[in-house]
C-alpha cells in the first residue's frame, strides 16, 4: 500500500516552525535551513513541498490570516454588538495569543511586506476582510441604537482596525507597561467612545 | 591649523544615509559596508565615529526621534486644538514626508525593536513625549469646550497615536489606495469624533 501523506497537514507543520523562527530570529535568521530544524525535517523533505523562502513566506501568511479571519468570524457570529468588538480585538486579533504567529513575527511580516507588493497585497486583503466584518457589527449596533446613529460604520471600523494595530505594537515594544489589563482597559475606554458614552463593558 | 571636523554633523550625514539603505533594502540590506556606499564614505571614516552597526542604528533611530518630537512641539506651539492635532498626525508624524526616516525604514525598525530591548526603550520614550504634547493639546480643548468634558486627555492621546501609527502602517502597505487625501480624510473623521461632532476641519 502505498504511503499517504498528507501535504496539507505537513505544510502547515511547517508554517508553524517558520513562524516560531521569524518570531525568535527575525526575517534575516528565519532561513529554510532554520525553519528545517525547528521542525526537525530535512531539507529535502521541505523542498518537496515549496518551492523556496519566498513560497514558505506566503504559505505562513495565507494560513496565519486565514486562521486569524475564521476567528474574527466566529467571534461576530457568537456575539453581537460592543461584546463582539470586544472579542475581534482581545481575542481574534490578540495574535500573540491566538496564534499560530506571535505578535514580534507579524512586526517582521510588516517590515518585509513594505517592500514585497505581494505579501502587502495578502496582508491588504485580510486587512479589507476583518474590516468588513467589524463594519457590519457596528451597522447593527446603529440600526439598534447602541451607536450614534450619525455613526459611519465603515470609518469607524477603519478606524477601530487601525487603533488596533497601533495599540498592539506598542504593547510588543514596552511588554512590561502593558500587560493584557491594560490593553483590555483601551479597548474598552475606545470602544464606549464608540458607543457614544460608558456601556456594558465586560 | 588643524582640520576641524564637524563630527555631529558627519554623524548626521551617516545616519541619513542608514535610513535611505533601510528603505530600500531592510535591516539585512542596511550593512555598514551599504551604508559607507550611500555616504561615499570610506569605511575608515565610519569606524572613526560609530563602533559598529549597534551603534550606527541607536543613533540614526535618536536622531530621527529627537527631530520629530521637534517637530511635534513645534505644531502644538504655533497651533492649538484641532489644527495642533491635524498637524501633529498629517506632518510631524508622517515621517514618509517630514523625514529623517522613510515610513518604510520605520517598519523596519519596529520589527528589529521587538527584539532589542534598547531600542524598543528608545522608542517608547519617544513615544511618550508625543503621547504627552497630544494629551495637553487635548486637554487644553476640553478646558475651552471643544472638546466633551467626559474626555481623558491621557486616554484619548493614546488613542490617537495608537491609530495613527495603525494609520500609517496600513497607508504604507497598501500605497495606491491611501493617496494623502484620503489619510486626511481618515485623520478628520477621528479628530471629529473626538471632539464630539463635525468642527472646524481644516
Amino acid at each position: 500500500m502505498p504511503k499517504i501523506i498528507d501535504h496539507e497537514a505537513r505544510r502547515n507543520e511547517l508554517a508553524e516552525a517558520f513562524w516560531r523562527v521569524l518570531a525568535r530570529a527575525g526575517m534575516k535568521g528565519a532561513t529554510v535551513r532554520a525553519v528545517c530544524a525547528e521542525a526537525g525535517w530535512s531539507r529535502d523533505a521541505v523542498d518537496q513541498l515549496f518551492a523556496g523562502k519566498q513560497a514558505l513566506v506566503a504559505y505562513a501568511v495565507s494560513l496565519a490570516a486565514q486562521r486569524a479571519l475564521a476567528h474574527v468570524r466566529a467571534c461576530c457570529a457568537r456575539l453581537e454588538g460592543r461584546q463582539a468588538l470586544r472579542a475581534v480585538l482581545l481575542e481574534a486579533l490578540a495574535l500573540e495569543r491566538s496564534g499560530p504567529a506571535p505578535a514580534a513575527a507579524w512586526l517582521e511580516l510588516l517590515a518585509l511586506a513594505a517592500r514585497e507588493p505581494t505579501l502587502a497585497a495578502e496582508l491588504s486583503r485580510f486587512d479589507r476582510e476583518v474590516r468588513a466584518e467589524l463594519a457590519a457589527v457596528i451597522a447593527a449596533m446603529v440600526a439598534r441604537g447602541e451607536a450614534p446613529p450619525e455613526t459611519d460604520p465603515e470609518a469607524e471600523a477603519r478606524a477601530l482596525f487601525a487603533f488596533n494595530l497601533g495599540l498592539r505594537t506598542r504593547a510588543r515594544l514596552e511588554p512590561a507597561g502593558y500587560p493584557e489589563e491594560v490593553v483590555a482597559r483601551e479597548v474598552d475606554a475606545y470602544l464606549a467612545r464608540l458607543a457614544g458614552g460608558p456601556g456594558p463593558g465586560e
